[in-house]
């Protein structure tokens, strides 16, 4: 029997608990044993919860429990949450996660003082939600130098610019609908400000290229530019919009990495993930390409991936699982701005103007004095040393 | 440093050995020590190989070698292949294969010849080649009831569908131009006829479901049956044709599992996989439905596959991995007839009398006396029943 301690008894939190119970006979199946919950740790009270007699507000009890093995961090940011889990890693408990900012931030730190204590810290959840993508890439990719990775990261706009695509909702409407439905916090500008994008496409960058790298060294650029009109003149050209987060690896070994938004060509498979949806595209250079889909959020999915880490630390007690990077440091990041690709730009001009300043271009139409059209590839500084006079209204790179 | 055999010098071995030469730094990385190749088993010469003087004609010299811990089987077949898995294992030597017709067929017997003594035997190259689906199944959905898996399976016959679709070859041109292009083998019985996918989806179900699923017990049909104007027909609803792999559990835990042509609406994610491409599709209670895309044969894709495996195989010599299932007994399958879906027919026949025979019909169109529509929901026992007077020409499932 391998006792667990959940800290946050929010929706992934509470998600655990339920999936460790319906699927106990599986689970126990899969990990050799019984896993249980011992304690849960919120703030809150919850008087109707059938877990109440488990439930405790001093972390130190459950610091100080030689039985609990594996504790599962739930709470999100990076306030208690990072120091709980510093305290559970150096009491010598493994700790599992779904915490993307914790990791994106902090990652490296806690990678380190696991390693020093031969223990796990995993996060398949802060990725992709349900969807496997850590273990894959560490496991699964194993044999392959990665050069690029990319995908769609962000359940909420991923909904938000379907409904603009699919039923020609306005960003704002579209916004409205996904916080009406659960999709959208209140605060949505995490999610629709491309930070949650972010967050997650450095974890997976940082796994894929063996070096941390950091948020704060991430262009991130959200969804909030993207208008009706966009995505009209996209889908006339047979593109869909979405964000993206993104990872290359140059041939020096230094990695770009960025968030924005993309036109999408209709014959690869992310233009085909819908609504609250994510996909992970990985390049190796064995494997080729290789996609990863499923649910990017969602209470019982993030779960399945929380309870999968349970598992797996259950079983690998003194057999620490190779999930881990090294410090960043002045050869990890390029700017993303030397990328070369081609871009998709609407501006107020006429189409022979674009054409003196781009030479071939396609054009997608427009209205009056607006035109959009897409270039041939460029890196991000020459296309703005082109652009200037131009006054462009969207710009956003363009991925077959 | 981690000593390594391999089995058969063709082109999935002969890729391993590339693999494990180019990406020998991250291997060694991710192993915690170096792979080397000791052995090559080859009735063949290759004078001309770098690999020369390891390759070996008697297999008892790595039975007989106890610094080999790994035997990677790439021969293929039921054969030596069969007999040399299990001399390794009762060796003491952790076994690695590329080889589905071997796990299918004696799976059950091979993993339990490992598990008593306490060694790996893996096959995550047996299905979707390159495309990680072995282990995220086993791993990243342990905490999941799954409860249907289905995939374009056959990388072949993928193609020439594919060809049939977007070019409008008949099947025959298709099938000469995917052998001219090495992705059909001169005698292609085993995957237009449905017997590789059936091999592909017997290993997944038994993974999923936890009990050997037999190939002889998997109704299997091809794809020689699907014409030109099969292709067109389905078009004009908004469908393409692929064969799926397909295993269904009753709420009674039985496993529904067979083979066949599939027409799929064009919002599955299945629909955009062209070409050698293969994409598996897993729902399971917790999180939802997850799909695994990338390249479902060829030599580095498959070759990075049995790296993964034998990285892992060298990490767990003495913590097995939990990659394994029971005998099959009398409760393990259900027949699929028994399985209801909305189906395709053509026949020669009119509007009037299909509907008079299935009520509420789609319409798909046709020419002269021969017509094709899409039924609702029927088991094929039930449709059978209503077919018998129509002598349809073919009939195969409908998969939104």
């Amino acid at each position: 029997m391998v006792s667990v301690a959940i800290l946050g008894f929010g929706v992934v939190g509470s998600g655990v608990a339920e999936v460790l119970s319906t699927n106990s006979e599986k689970i126990a199946h899969n990990a050799g044993q019984e896993i249980g919950v011992k304690y849960i740790l919120d703030v809150r009270d919850f008087p109707d919860s059938p877990y109440k007699d488990r439930l405790v507000k001093d972390f130190s009890i459950i610091e100080n429990d030689p039985e609990v093995q594996i504790v599962v961090e739930t709470i999100g940011g990076v306030g208690p949450a990072y120091e709980f889990t510093k305290r559970a890693l150096l009491a010598g408990k493994s700790v599992v996660t779904s915490n993307k900012e914790l990791v994106a931030t902090h990652g490296y730190e806690l990678l380190q003082i696991a390693r020093e204590r031969n223990l796990n810290y995993l996060f398949e959840a802060s990725v992709g939600g349900g969807t496997p993508i850590i273990r894959p890439i560490s496991q699964c990719l194993a044999a392959n130098e990665i050069d690029e990775l990319y995908g769609i990261l962000n359940g909420t706009t991923n909904y938000i610019l379907t409904q603009m695509i699919q039923n020609g909702m306005s960003f704002d409407d579209a916004l409205k609908d996904a916080q009406e439905k659960g999709f959208a916090e209140a605060s949505p500008a995490a999610d629709i400000e491309g930070i949650d994008a972010c967050r997650k496409i450095c974890i997976l960058a940082s796994l894929a290229f063996g070096r941390h790298i950091y948020p704060d060294s991430v262009p991130t650029e959200g969804i909030t530019g993207v208008t009706l009109s966009d995505v009209g003149l996209a889908a006339s050209g047979g593109y869909k919009i979405k964000l993206l987060g993104r990872a290359v690896k140059s041939t020096g070994g230094k990695v770009a990495c960025y968030v924005g938004p993309h036109l999408i060509g209709e014959n690869n498979l992310l233009s085909n993930v819908e609504g609250v949806f994510n996909g992970i595209v990985v390049h190796g250079n064995a494997i080729g390409s290789v996609m990863f889909y499923g649910a990017g959020a969602g209470k019982l999915p993030t779960a399945s991936a929380v309870v999968a880490d349970i598992i797996d630390a259950s079983k690998h007690f003194r057999a620490r699982k190779q999930i881990d990077w090294l410090e960043s440091d002045s050869n990890t990041i390029f700017d993303p701005a030397n990328l070369e690709n081609r871009w998709y730009i609407r501006c107020k001009a006429d189409l022979s103007s674009a054409e003196e300043l781009f030479g071939n271009i396609v054009a997608l139409g427009g209205e009056a004095s607006e035109i959009a059209f897409i270039t041939e590839k460029l890196s991000r500084s020459a296309l703005e040393a082109r652009l200037k006079d131009l006054a462009p209204l969207s710009v956003f790179r363009v991925l077959d």
